[in-house]
């Protein structure tokens, strides 16, 4: 039997154009940056675009943008706050009127609470910073959000690889869109991880190198939109999204 | 009403002198390698060591030490498996068999049975290499388990360490000991990490360079144990675990 409430979140995001769920298979690989600064990049490209930081296992995005102190609204629903031209979401903007951490069918709940009730009305894209790994979460959204794709990031790392494989394996057997793989974090010269993502039939979207000034710009989205990272992440969005979504988007308004 | 399963674990760990939960805020901090690399300085220094891989969200420590291969034996209960003279259980042992991902309920469930069925014996130290974060992994084990130790891993990042935050918060909350925290990857000289671990009243064990050679050291114990990595975190061992459990436990062999 299909969940009831599969109806009211996509009525919920029937304005919107693109869900992108940006993933890792593990933290610390840098999801929550790449999800930060593609949603301010898209939005100084003039689309309109939502951010949604649904890691609930370590919500940072409200640090990196600085937006601390934003609140959300409530009428007839949750409006998202507006920062740097985006609509900004938070599960932390839920969690911290909790004594308690939450525990996992309720984070699942919290989770799907605020997709049913966030207004996000009309948005070219929504990106999601999901919750590293394979959770509950991360199967709650894809059962729940139609049309959703997947961009993963992941480092040089084998560790982090051998997690990113895992989600790759899940993504595909459920037939769930994914845009492609970045390589955060490049330290050396290497195409292991490239070769990897395309012998899983993956695109492999860019690699970043590592950016030793990115930590000092946290807090800052001046700061933070003049780093490498953010050029070259900007350069990745520019070419990899061709196609999929910018060209179309400019052509037709209609929802793909 | 108290968990009956806390008896049945408690009754499986009467041998073990000390748990060391190795935990961290978020994930890709190196917690995964402190947990492997002190597991085999301990065993190294003379010392009964048990390795428990508990992160469900992305098990590395088999990929770290090399034990794809290694599997448990079971015998009134499962007895774990050795190598390079620790005694190692992993979750992947279970969640291999498991087609799908395991929602939130079974991980913990998963855990607390692993807990419940593992004969470790007699150990100076189980070492477990906890889930990131604050998860019902996390809860379900501070509150099964008996005398547990959180040794927590950071690295500079504020938004590392924003997580170690609320790990500690919630730890001092439920007078949980916390053995002090690790700041890995150090890459320039900082005493930002330190000062705040101090003022939250909880030991600050020292700093890890950050090691560019680790990545190639994946794999392989006899390349990881020569590391600057290693050398550093053996040095904190010895320095930091003096008077809680190196000396003491020279000293007698009672439980602590």
């Amino acid at each position: 039997m299909a969940d009831p409430r599969i109806n009211i979140i996509n009525e919920r995001l029937k304005e919107v154009k693109h869900v992108i769920a940006v993933s890792s298979g593990k933290g610390g690989v840098g999801k929550s940056l790449v999800a930060s600064v593609l949603a301010l990049t898209l939005t100084r490209k003039g689309y309109k675009v939502g951010l949604f930081d649904m890691d609930f296992t370590s919500p940072s995005t409200h640090v990196i943008l600085g937006l601390e102190d934003l609140q959300p609204k409530e009428d007839k629903g949750i409006i998202p706050a507006q920062a740097y031209g985006l609509k900004y979401m938070s599960i932390t903007h839920y969690s911290r009127e909790q004594a308690l951490p939450l525990r996992g069918a309720d984070v699942s709940n919290a989770l799907i609470e605020l997709f049913a009730v966030t207004r996000w009305n009309t948005l070219d894209f929504l990106v999601i910073d999901m919750p590293p790994g394979i959770s509950d979460a991360t199967l709650d959204t894809i059962r729940l959000v139609k049309g959703i794709k997947f961009l993963i990031v992941t480092t040089p790392s084998q560790l982090a690889f051998e997690t990113v494989r895992k989600l790759i394996k899940l993504l595909k057997e459920l037939k769930i869109p994914i845009i492609g793989v970045i390589e955060n974090m490049k330290m050396k010269s290497s195409q292991l991880i490239r070769c990897q993502v395309e012998n899983h039939g993956v695109k492999f979207l860019g690699e970043i190198p590592f950016d030793t000034k990115l930590e000092e710009a946290i807090g800052s989205v001046r700061m933070l939109m003049e780093t490498d990272f953010a050029k070259k992440l900007e350069e990745i969005a520019s070419n990899s999204f061709k196609g999929f979504s910018f060209e179309r988007l400019g052509a037709c308004a209609c929802k793909l």
